[in-house]
């Protein structure tokens, strides 16, 4: 871990010192010994806002099959380091930080000393875990020759491809790690994302982020299915963390994978997916229920008059057209059109202000899918979404990331990929 | 209002025909005629999420005295019609559109017709209002030349001067209007600016917005003060909802106003504050504490113990220095040091990714401030806090807006300033 002395007395620890729990602040300022890295929460919340408490060390990590909280905060970042250490170490030190954060605890002590910047940033003080979860990932560009990683690369961590319909940005593609935190409170989410970036400074640098205004996807049988930007019930058909057997087939890596250390993982792919919404805002509402193949307002598909009715792709007109449409949406991405593939959907709205060059909203919604294979599964539906869905329109994939989500670290001083870097 | 032909059977209707609450779309579809105009709430919340709603109509408009809520959308409108009467049916429409939103209503059906658009784009149904206010106000720029309102332009609306330490780009200052969208759910909040936007074509286009995720100002005496995104809690000593002569006093026009039509009403002032996050978190908790004047982890001043103990600007330590230096942010914002006057202050925190330029976070506070007279109250406060405060440092002004906001609609058919338009 870097130290600098732009302070008074930093205290020097050893450079393994993160593995006992403790934390630093990389940079800025080190500490040693077991306790300290145990924060104290400086103030007990005293408006009954304090959340749950989701566990963060396990077999899976959390944020997956976690009823999916309302708001996001989302950041890929790129090691500058060049040593695999200075990776390990970062590692080690967000992982310590998630643990503490995950129980609503700062990073380390606001006051710690007058004389030494506070290790954890404050403005979520007060403000509980309020159910936050932090998830992080590997990208495949950290499997390149720099940290000697070549040989563990796990073969479903393939490159995405270019899909039909690609506009993607660069500066909101890609990345050698990623970090999702939700949190039902988006301050709570936010502190996430801009301590962990603290703690990386000397080792890694924020490349791309973004914030997640609105759930859009429910992700358990007890939550309401939440509506999109399009104004349409998004997620209906979701794998819901109730269904283990959905999670064991679609989500969580298996003993299928070439890499021991993915078993117990996940694939996460992003897609930030801007909506156009000034032109689907005039289209008629007929035509909107025909791009998606639902009806707007109950959520029901156009083969049914309730929203959890069946989906009947093979339900004709009196014509003989099919009346979910050969083209929509629902179709398109449906299991029985892909292989019988599922993937778990976690997004959320997203906007970003006005585009500079057309003066319309930047608006849409920032796509998060887990799976055990994108070979098998993101990439062969949005191939085919890509190039016959209805919704293209309407739709841009204006940002894209692939990571690879390690099982959980099983307790304090494991890490996510310890064993990638043994 | 203008009516495009681009769908089949757009409905015409007269060009008052919002003056009875009917609603149009501009530039898509207009419906007249009095029942139309009143939505249907297609789908009650099923989950309890219904907040409560906040009266639109009255005396003053909502979102000023009103407890603060947690979330933010905010936007600022360019006029790009050249008629008054233009602008007098934007807000006619904007004002029925107000009034059914404030209640957790669409601004129309989202199942009118499958042969026509939805009238509302259906995001936020379900959703409840969440305890909505719908804020509007009027640029200096409204009182150019172009709507023959140069007569009615109040002389508290004179533009902002340079203010020391300025650094604002054009792209997120100024507008001929506004409109402050608060709720305590950002999916409604943002359902507001989106509608608006919609119903505007034609008439106004959007010049600039910005999303805040979590509040930082606390308005009532039955709220928690929050922290800001410098770790410190903020408007400890804010005006309070309950404190009717407070408002008398510093925030509501009174007699005193050389134009009738904004009395009654108060004058918005928004500042979009980038910190500089990464150099403040690497000072000293000492020295952030001396450059706001209170202690970071109980929000007392440097005076006292806790949050509420006066703030005591004469106290001075052992060597005759001041407790709270000379420089300190609570001293040079005090009434005390602004010869007595005050503001009320509605901020929120926001994030706006990367700054593509440093690669560090695009992040702070976007200030809001209401007030009787910004020439007495806003500007000199701020030119003193530009010119002295300590906090300069880590601070930067990167956009603004000065707003007339008049008083609230009285009832259906009524709008914000219609007495401009006659």
């Amino acid at each position: 871990m870097t130290l600098t002395h732009d302070g008074p007395e930093p205290r020097r620890t050893s450079r393994r010192g993160f593995l006992g729990g403790a934390l630093g602040t990389a940079g800025v300022l080190a500490a040693g010994g077991a306790g300290f890295g145990v924060a104290r929460a400086t103030e007990p919340a005293a408006d009954g806002r304090v959340g749950d408490v989701v566990p963060f060390y396990g077999l899976h990590q959390a944020g997956i099959a976690t009823p999916a909280q309302d708001r996001l905060a989302f950041a890929a970042f790129t090691v500058t380091a060049t040593e695999a250490d200075q990776v390990a170490q970062l590692l080690g030190t967000w992982a310590a930080a998630a643990a503490q954060l995950s129980k609503g605890l700062p990073v380390g002590a606001v006051d710690n000393s007058p004389l030494a910047p506070p290790i954890d940033t404050g403005e979520a003080v007060g403000l509980g875990a309020a159910n936050l979860t932090i998830t992080v990932g590997f990208g495949p560009s950290l499997f390149d020759d720099r940290f000697g990683l070549q040989g563990k690369r796990p073969a479903a961590l393939a490159d995405l491809p270019a899909l039909p319909g690609d506009t993607l940005d660069p500066n909101r593609t890609g990345g050698d790690l990623c970090v999702q935190a939700c949190s039902d409170d988006p301050t709570v989410a936010f502190h996430v994302i801009r301590n962990f970036a603290r703690l990386a400074r000397g080792t890694a640098v924020m490349k791309w982020s973004q914030l997640g205004f609105g759930r859009t996807s429910s992700t358990s049988d007890k939550q309401q299915t939440e509506r999109n930007l399009l104004g349409f019930k998004d997620g209906t058909n979701n794998i819901k963390d109730e269904s283990t057997a959905d999670f064991d087939d679609y989500v969580w890596v298996g003993a299928e994978s070439d890499q021991g250390w993915m078993r117990g993982g996940s694939y996460l792919v992003a897609r930030r997916i801007r909506m156009l919404i000034e032109s689907w805002d005039i289209d008629y509402l007929a035509d909107q229920e025909n791009v998606i193949g639902r009806f707007k307002t109950s959520g029901a598909p156009l083969t049914g008059k309730n929203e959890f009715d069946t989906v009947d792709l093979q339900a004709t007109k009196k014509g003989g057209q099919p009346v979910i449409p050969i083209d929509a949406h629902i179709r398109l991405a449906s299991p029985e059109t892909n292989a019988g593939q599922k993937i778990l959907r976690r997004g959320y709205s997203y906007t970003d202000g006005i585009d500079p060059e057309t003066g319309l909203l930047d608006a849409g919604l920032f796509f998060i899918c887990f799976q055990k294979d994108p070979r098998k599964q993101f990439v062969p539906i949005q191939r085919k979404l890509g190039s016959h869905d209805a919704l293209n329109e309407y739709i841009r994939h204006t940002g894209s990331g692939l990571f690879a989500v390690p099982p959980a670290p099983k307790a304090a001083g494991d890490w996510w990929g310890k064993e990638l870097f043994q």
